[in-house]
């Protein structure tokens, strides 16, 4: 068999399945699927380019695809929700699919979820004009490129924990956004953890599960 | 001035002072130290070796020194208690310096702390024996060096959040714990986040901060 | 000449002649491929394309093509029959394609193949549910991306040689296959060796002649 | 000859003769100084430690020795004033001996010089705090470490060049100041120009050179 | 909001405003574009293809394309005429693109620019023939690929600021432009400051920056 | 508790009990050595300098130090002897300290070892003198640092398995024996696989592992 | 002007015009075309694929193309008949376009070449099969890819210059060619010098030019 | 026995004897020394610091120590002597140990050696000075740290071979020397090839080669 699909997990964690469409061949991303939907709990799909995308709704028409966060998603069920708000911030335009991606996984999670958007160390004011959101949410997502600076200014900004998701956006001594992920590992904000260059699920995946311990 | 005391952050935090001992001349960090022990706040002082902390002690007999994790403290205000429980798991026995400096700083941040030591994934029976902390905690530190495989076999036996914390323990192609970094970057556990090689600290900072968040 | 067919080595090994697809100008593969049809003797033909492969059959009908491990083979002569059993062993769907080039080259060699894929450690259960296939196999292929950390696992498992194959699945910080690289190469099982990323068929060659040391 | 003195570009540039200690033995180091101090010139001696510089002042008592920013200096000649103003912030009470060697430098180079340390972006008050400095200095030389964030947040703020210095402080992925200095080449702000790792000598000196440019 | 105009730097720069295209989607650039060009202000987009560029001007004829620096630009106003001169001086014929991009950059603010091209230090004579210009220029802007050189050749000749542009001309070990960005932050001209690879658009802002400095 | 001994391991192996003496303390060094002494099994510690060895038999008089292959030894039973024999070559005397650590590990194992030193591929003769060895061994350890060409060249001479160690031998591009490791890693020999840098005793347990399943 | 066509060089070192098509814009690599072939001497482009070869051969007919190695030349001239032989070896046939550049650009330059291909350090005897070049050639080329062990080998076998050349041939941890780069730099002959990956025209000038100076 | 002496090799070569002391215990180091003087043979010690040297020389009264370069020397028979001249060139005063280990080789191996040191790139008339050797010497040992620019520049001046050693002399994005190396290994020049950092040795070695093909 191609796949062990882990639903012992999915029970446990009361949270969906999930699939990496990436690196699979569409007839085992296809298989996969099916016997996903079979188990009639909610599915999430990521990195997953638009022609696969429609390929797999031409099969599975409940499908809904999100092409900006290169997502594919079932929610059979409606989400447990959660009490705690998640923030998504980013640093610019180009981050926009990442820091989607993180909002998208972490509302099929059951969490409520707030975006602020292109918000770069450059142009702090765009970053203090969010100063309700920086006060009210229990966890953030923050999502930047190039230098990647942004999460340690809302770190030293928040008392709370911030999740920091460097992307590939930059060019030339960004080296695929390794640059913005050894600003993060480096941040002299206490509070703030990493997740790997474009992982904007592990973000908002992680971002849900802090969330959720917040419930009484 | 040499150093701004944050004592801001300080109080927005509830949480104690910190001085990153590390890459500072003695003579700044004592007078660092003097400043920070006037606010009359719990003190955490990170990174010194056994000299350093001995002359710092000679002009400050109120702190203590905490030689396997190389710190300082000093704690004149008892912790506010949180309510739930973090969880310090280590790989090997070369792994407890840093796993020791996030349980102490976890503490110093008023988390219950519970840890279970040289727990490699290549024996895992010496992982399934701790069980009953696998159930219990609310957060997960996890730190290991080499191929830094733990966080990935504990993310998937929890469903709560898991912080890794790479450590430059082991030879050659670890490269100063970039090895284990990379692994535990690239995860496929959803619930792990990572943290800086051999940062004990940010991950007993952030535990703490999560497990706080679950206060009613 | 181009290419000086190493024969000598195909007699001394017992082995089949073995060509590198990837690289060479077809011109150049198809010269070759016809002089080692001359020998008569067993071929594989690894890390060759869809229509690089169509092309070849075209010009020389009795070739066989695998596509998903990206082989084409002949084997006029009957396979030396090895006692032993191999293992190859994978830890996710987008690992399958470099564990069944392992798996081809292994059973090209004469080795009996048994396979278990889809069994990362996120996962334990997948893998406990192999435990014949673990108790039984004289030598183990892991095959795995990302952090790469299934073969430390399986190491401390089995008191038999495991060959790590780290892939080049994943994305950002695992460097296409880097991380799962170093991670293997820095194992704490000592039972570990390791081959290059992608390389499932140095992996299936090694164990084979393991495999075939243990014939009485 | 082991060293051919720069004369030339001494009177050409109207600066200072600089000699980089660092790497010379210290016969060559003192001969060296010997025939620099022969020409009567404003000397400069960067990168020595107190052993080497308490040995060369003993040979020659006209020096004066620098201990934190680790120079060596001879001034015979008054500076040629510059009329503007050269800030120099840093991020961290680490950073302070690259940041001293920058303000000397600029000095011994005519520029008037301002300092402002510990300001790192996770406590933003402390960088606001210096707000005069932010709209009077000409040129600004911005010192940081670890993830080196504070020349953008700087650039972002001020209309004026900025000069990025990463240093060498932080541990595990900052790589001995790579992650800082990946940083500032990728920084967002569009008016950040970056300078070796730890290298206070070559920010200063631009930063004195841009200075003079501004004298009517 | 996917972008939030930095109209506030805009005036306290008296600079255009600034699109980064790359990375951004051809919906998201082209409402930015729109929002930006209401402001009536100077527009300089950068680093957008001819493909992209095209589709913008057939929704904004006002704008102007500029394809070999692969930029477009709107000037309804006039530049504020600076005293100063630009140099932009290039290694080869390779690096024209990004010398281009940071003269038209420094053109759209302000400077007078000249240019030198295919001056690389392997025939000096081709360098040496600019000499007007080098004695002239109050500020140089040199842009090399493979090793990267020049800017410590040229900074060897001029007592005036040198803003080092690696570019990614070169192939192998010149591993995309970090060859000659290592060169050049090694520089052992002290009057070189280095921007990212290929980022002639940063180069060309600081040199008018500094060159706009020098006005009475 | 600061270590799990892993008898369990130990008994399934029919193995020496191992102890990685690097990164540990030296109290927690003896601490787990008097507990595996207490097992009365064969005991192997690896990567110990002289001063802890000398401490460590003056608590544990039953120990034996090896100096070049910086280990200490205890062995009360009598190995189960192997029928095969390992071979272990390495390429110039600087790699001896790894070649007898190997040696050393594959003996304390049972097998059968016999050594070839200073046969690097620059001069070729030295190593077709070992022509019987070649002949005779079941699988081949081979050492080697700089370029580490000499597993692939052994790898075409033999059809047995072939275990490659980079050692750190070299300076320069050597990087510490990643220069040797990434050769070894792409050996155009098909027989080779390969362990990390300066891991003698992997190569040595692998070895004999693979010996001992010859065994009838 | 766009280049500065280096004539002067050209008559000095009685060698034909170069030029590296790799980077340039069509339109300015046929100008520099026309220009040099105005020069009336004997010319190389190197680096130049198929299509833009076919291009630039439609306007200059009288330029001859040569697929393999990737170059273009025209002479006009005869060479300047060199009395010494280099001898051009390679590991595979995947590296049989870089010999073939180095082979094309030594002759241009006068020299007498050699060829020997697929000789790689797994195979030795088709490397001795070539015993009487080795004996009688004045310098040697040698191209590897993979782990690039074939310069070491033949650099023991001969008391002549060794130019190693890295291919970019291979995958995974071979890194682009870094893997055999590092490999030639670390090598234990000590005749060997290296340059940069897939640079057979490099090694094909200086070799010429060490014969050359052969000559009575 | 721990080292095959490669006496073949010396005779083939006419050359002197070797050895590497870097990486050998002192006693494998004298015992090859005392075998090697048996040879009566000239010998060359590389790599040797002043204590082992002294010990060395107490053990063998015959050999000569030279410090600078860190080698040690025995000259029982008479250079043969080469016809042509060999020029080292080197950029700063602290790479002089290389230039001189690079001098002190290729006289032992009979050229007829000249140095011109001091004479970076950012300077260049220390480099013109030169001239008289730029045109008469027929190889070229060029040695430079930092961004190793020197050996392009030589390079397009000088019609004849150009080695290039990087050396480790720098500090922060130097790495050590990788940067000087990759800056040489894209050098622009055509006639430049490179050898490993610090590796004077080899430089000398093969310049001495090349100078001695140009006898009659
Ligand atoms: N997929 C592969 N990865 C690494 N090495 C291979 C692979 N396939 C074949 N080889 C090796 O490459 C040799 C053939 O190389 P070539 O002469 O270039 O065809 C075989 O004898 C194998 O040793
Ligand atoms: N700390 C420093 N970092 C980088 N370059 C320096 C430093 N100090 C001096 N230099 C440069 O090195 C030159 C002197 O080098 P040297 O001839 O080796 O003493 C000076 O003219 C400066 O250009
Ligand atoms: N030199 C070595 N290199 C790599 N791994 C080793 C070495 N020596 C021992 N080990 C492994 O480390 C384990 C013991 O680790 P520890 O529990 O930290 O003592 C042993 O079971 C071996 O698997
Ligand atoms: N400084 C050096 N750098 C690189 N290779 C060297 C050096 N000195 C000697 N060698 C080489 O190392 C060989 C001797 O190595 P060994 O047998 O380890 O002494 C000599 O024949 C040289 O080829
Ligand atoms: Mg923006
Ligand atoms: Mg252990
Ligand atoms: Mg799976
Ligand atoms: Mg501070
Ligand atoms: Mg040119
Ligand atoms: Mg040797
Ligand atoms: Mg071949
Ligand atoms: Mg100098």
């Amino acid at each position: 068999t191609i796949a062990q699909l882990d639903t012992h997990r999915e029970l446990r964690h009361g949270f969906p399945e999930v699939i990496l469409a990436q690196g699979k061949k569409f007839a085992h991303l296809n298989a996969i699927t099916s016997r996903a939907l079979n188990h009639k709990r909610n599915l999430l799909i990521t990195r997953i380019g638009k022609k696969r995308a429609a390929k797999l709704l031409a099969n599975h028409p409940q499908l809904t695809h999100h092409p900006l966060p290169r997502c594919v998603t079932w929610q059979p069920t409606a989400n447990q929700p959660n009490i705690g708000l998640v923030a998504v911030l980013c640093a610019g335009t180009s981050d926009l699919a990442v820091a989607e991606e993180a909002a998208l996984t972490a509302r099929m999670l059951g969490a409520q979820v707030e975006t602020h958007y292109d918000a770069g160390v450059a142009g702090l004011h765009r970053l203090l004009a969010a100063s309700t959101l920086l006060q009210t949410a229990r966890v953030f997502i923050v999502v930047a490129g190039m230098e990647g600076a942004l999460p340690s200014v809302v770190g030293g900004l928040v008392d709370r924990p911030v999740i920091a998701v460097p992307t590939s956006q930059g060019y030339g001594a960004s080296l695929g956004g390794i640059a913005a992920l050894l600003g993060m590992l480096n941040s002299c904000a206490s509070n703030v953890t990493t997740v790997n260059i474009d992982n904007g699920f592990g973000a908002g995946y992680v971002a849900a599960l802090i969330n959720r311990t917040s419930m009484p």
